[in-house]
């Protein structure tokens, strides 16, 4: 294997690589031919192809670790690097430097088969669906129903669905294939939805679901433990509605939760044209702060944890925000025009 | 007390402040006159006094909770705030928000005294010393005498010198006053050389040692345990001088060294007309980079801990570095045309 390619394009091919694949499997694969080089790993959970750009010399396939090979293309200076096989050695070679990694066993490396497609749809719109509702999963280790994103194809589109149990997100994305309804690990779908770009296709069978856009595939393990849905949220109480920057709110509620003392509860105070953002604690003192608001109802005062609102009003940056409050303890629904965003967050009791 | 002041300059002084007394001690004293305001504080080690510019409307002198003050400025997004005193509470106020925190009783606060002035020195020329010697002493809990820089005055101006063992680094300013010979924290000296400008004024007792400027003061205990010389160090036995540019053969040592394995040595063989870099691993394979130099003398290959190397190079960016090597386990002495500095590093048995 003897090939040439731009470092930067090859450093963050090799860091998506690890960042995908942290476990780092039985090695990557490198293939380089007329098309350029791929990149393939697998392990227990998950397989990986990514493509790179690059000139080929001489066709080759050579197994070799991720991580060494992706901590020295992150520090390269040089515009250009040749990777080339020289005896037991891979070498990355620039004008002035030589870096040489042992080369792994290639019959360590077993490649996974190919899953059916199910369907299609775009990249951008499902990259920014994801960012929104991924996060909202839990991040430890929760019941999987929790950690994950269900995806299933309906008639408003793709929908995506998240909650750790105290939030929830979901939207929908426009789609053309057939059935598809799967727990998709959150954690990988929020990584993936950065790289999807142009027509994406969606593989899955029973076992696992995958994602493809241009020579690039990614497929992981479902997860199983029963499915979420967004009909066990009660939404036909709203008395109030607030629309208003959804970016002045969050910077009002990071302000006044650092005197919201270890509870952490800011109180939204609807007053007319505008809602009074407070934090109080015997001991840190108290702030408040008004934001500029819309109001469409009752004067009522919901409470909530000051960092699930921040994460709440993440997806809407830059935008404005629509908040429908119900009174007592049910959830807030927020949303906008913009998309098909629906995002619930549950209040708390006031002090 | 009352007071309007530009938010960003006032947010700048409570983080130094808390900065500089990290325990926090009684709580920071605010008095605000006809100059301004001044943010004064203490604990068993340390005295911090920070001048900051304000327009006082009522003069007045309260004692409050630093970071709490700190984290609040931090985030105000306004270009002014009032801090007035309402009641119990010191009131943060901006165009639409208000933060009020309980004050603290000044009666737990005392002042120390003042400490004599030995002499003064150039801002500038001292920050920069210390940006170079301060670093190089040891961070955790070694022996006081390496967690200290010696502060002396000699005929050569006031020296600076800290080692931790495995280095050591050693500077003069220009100094006009009487005698000093003090061993004071470097992590503070490290801090306060950040700030200092224009005419500085060096304090001292037997017990304590101070730098003022402006109308700011920083005072410290000073360490007790022996005082380290730079004699202690052999320099007779220079066999090669390298003169090259420094952030090229820091790039060069920090890339190869991916290479060095759990050891972590890189070794620098001389050539004609360059230098190269090597770190090799069984496990981890090999790199090798070309560095272009002036050589003056034999060929040797001394061998380094690569992060010290790095960490001996660092004053030393953007220009040109001569290093001066000895054969065997001797010192390598790296220096500059453009400052006084001396910075020393051990070399390793190569493998």
């Amino acid at each position: 294997m003897d090939l040439t390619a731009p470092s930067s394009a090859l450093a963050a091919a090799f860091a998506e690589a690890v960042r995908l694949l942290p476990s780092g499997g039985p090695g990557l694969l490198l293939r380089a031919d007329a098309h350029g080089l791929v990149l393939a790993g697998n392990d227990h959970e998950r397989a990986v192809r990514l493509a790179c750009t690059a000139l080929t010399h001489t066709d080759g396939e050579v197994l070799v670790p991720a991580r060494p090979l992706a901590e020295t293309l992150k520090v390269l200076d040089e515009p250009e690097v040749r990777l080339v096989v020289e005896g037991s050695r891979l070498a990355i070679r620039t004008a002035r430097g030589r870096f040489a990694l042992p080369l792994l066993d290639r019959s360590s490396y077993l490649d996974g088969g190919e899953l059916p497609v199910v369907g299609s749809l775009d990249g951008g719109l499902l990259s920014r669906a994801l960012a929104a509702v991924a996060p909202t999963a839990a991040r430890d280790d929760a019941l999987p129903m929790f950690t994950g994103v269900r995806v299933r194809s309906g008639p408003g589109g793709l929908s995506l669905l998240a909650s750790d149990r105290f939030r929830m997100a979901a939207a929908e994305v426009p789609w053309s294939g057939g059935e598809v309804d799967a727990l998709v690990p959150a954690a990988l779908l929020a990584e993936v939805g950065k790289q999807v770009s142009g027509s994406v296709s969606v593989h899955a069978d029973v076992n696992r679901f995958g994602l493809s856009w241009g020579r690039s595939t990614v497929t992981t393990a479902v997860l199983d433990g029963g499915f979420l849905t967004e009909d066990s949220i009660s939404t036909g109480a709203v008395e109030t509605r607030l629309t208003l920057a959804a970016d002045a709110l969050a910077a009002a509620v990071r302000r006044t939760s650092l005197y919201a003392g270890p509870r952490g509860v800011v109180t939204l105070g609807v007053q007319d044209g505008s809602v009074r953002v407070a934090g109080t604690d015997p001991r840190a003192g108290e702030a408040e702060e008004e934001v500029k608001s819309t109001v469409d109802g009752n004067r009522l005062a919901p409470s909530y944890q000051a960092r699930y609102l921040l994460d709440a009003l993440r997806p809407f940056t830059g935008g404005e925000v629509v908040l429908a409050i119900q009174p007592g303890l049910r959830a807030t629904i927020l949303t906008t025009a913009a998309t098909s965003l629906r995002y619930y967050v549950m209040p708390m009791q006031p002090r």
